[in-house]
């Protein structure tokens, strides 16, 4: 499902803004999440990216880029909306693995 | 909207000073904040930043400046009002993102 | 019991994809987890391994691979369903010791 | 409003030895702290620094110096009676800011 | 008491499986654990360690050896069973010290 | 008030045995701790100290010596008595300031 | 009061094995511990020392040795019974002071 207009967020540091895909969506690789597991993690695509954790003036960019298919810890981040479509800032560690097509 | 008089306050360390955009107002690129989400985050201008943070006796600059449009964390920071106007004084951690025009 | 189709999902920074083996499956070297256990470690088949922790640019490995039977801590991880079959994303410290054959 | 005798009192580490401006006398650069604030930050004096964060043998001043007026995280130090005037012993990460006049 | 066959699973990390040694069985050097201790250290049996910390790619080993008579703070690891026999992975810091014969 | 015959214990680390100065007695300076204050430091004289943080092989004494009058946090260190009279022990960081005579 | 047959216990770490002296017994320099305190210090003889803190391959031992009189702080370690003799194994940091003969 790509995004309709990108919202002009960008992140800072560590954090990355995504878009959910919700289950009902077709799903990539076949994967589902239990709605009963303990911690049901979200499908999503990642939108844009932060520079990265800084450290002694270095930074060390995310392991996710722009169009990445990515799987979230369920209580990731913070809700927004943008012209009528939900998004997500996520931190880096609620990232938990990418889905590869 | 453009603040009245600048606030004679300098902000120490990583700290901010910003001065919310209320909903209602004009959002800059649609941004919305959905009431329900569990955090939701706040539009702001900022208006002066501290030095950053020192370490060994070098200091690292907030990654915003002056003027800026920025997305705060819900339970940002310290409320302030000066000349009638409301301002808050954030920590960098709970700046979420630029919003570029 | 070794997996159907292997799920496209590659696991970032510390993290490992596994395959839980239900008790009542024939147990490898006899290894049984009291249910009594507060504890109970979970025995499992490790699918794919994320980079492992990055640090000043290198990444330090995982102890563990692909194919390996490992025991997990009772609370690890994320579940996961993929063509059918569960799975659980972990963090290497979930991971108390390999089972060797 | 100036000290009477300044007390003879020498913060240690990062603390600084303040005293506090109640809000009807007159304030300094019109700055009011709402009482509805979550957080209200209380404006003060500064009237004596500590030496400063101590490591490896050197010692990072404080960002504030005798005389200063400054603003404070609301739970800020410690209360001292000295000569019927109220001082608080605070640390360096309570002071929020500096109102420059 | 020597174990029966020794059990095929390698600890990660800083963990070490042991084999506790109930108070019934004769004492070695007549170390007994008041019931009434806020916190009742048990003695065990060191089956096998793990490589042990690993900082910059080197390993710390950990200061007890496979046949160590140790003694264990009370709420240490997780229980295993195998060949019908109780064991336990601890972390380094539950061994409290070694029973020396 | 000076002590009677000073006990011969020797604090370890960064802590300080120190000897209260009742309110009630005349008080150095003018400083009375206001019972309200939600956090009351005490007044003390410093009786002996330890060899303050060791790091790398290397001591940081601590800023007070032998004989200062102190300001402690309210729910300073571990009480002692010796000879009939109270004593405290404390750490470096619950010695908030020097009373200058 | 002397040990009798020294436990052959060989603390870990930054522990210590110490065998505490009851209040009741000759009080060594007059110390007395108010049972008021709230956190009452338990004096006690030193009778092993672990090889205290391993960081980059070099241990930095204790600040005590066998044989010395010490306050330990109330809810210090973990029991142990020897011979019918009390004893405890508790942390370097639990260990307030020495009290000099």
């Amino acid at each position: 499902m790509s995004v309709v207009a990108k919202p002009n967020i960008k992140p800072l540091g560590t954090r990355a803004l995504v878009h959910r895909i919700e289950e009902n969506e077709t799903q990539v690789g076949g994967i589902y999440i239990p709605d009963s597991a303990k911690e049901k993690p979200q499908q999503a695509e990642v939108i844009a990216v932060g520079p990265g954790e800084l450290k002694d003036g270095k930074a060390t960019p995310l392991p996710v880029k722009e169009g990445d298919r990515v799987l979230l810890s369920k209580y990731a981040g913070t809700d927004i909306k943008f012209d009528g479509e939900d998004y997500q800032l996520v931190r880096e560690d609620d990232i938990l693995a990418i889905i590869e097509s």
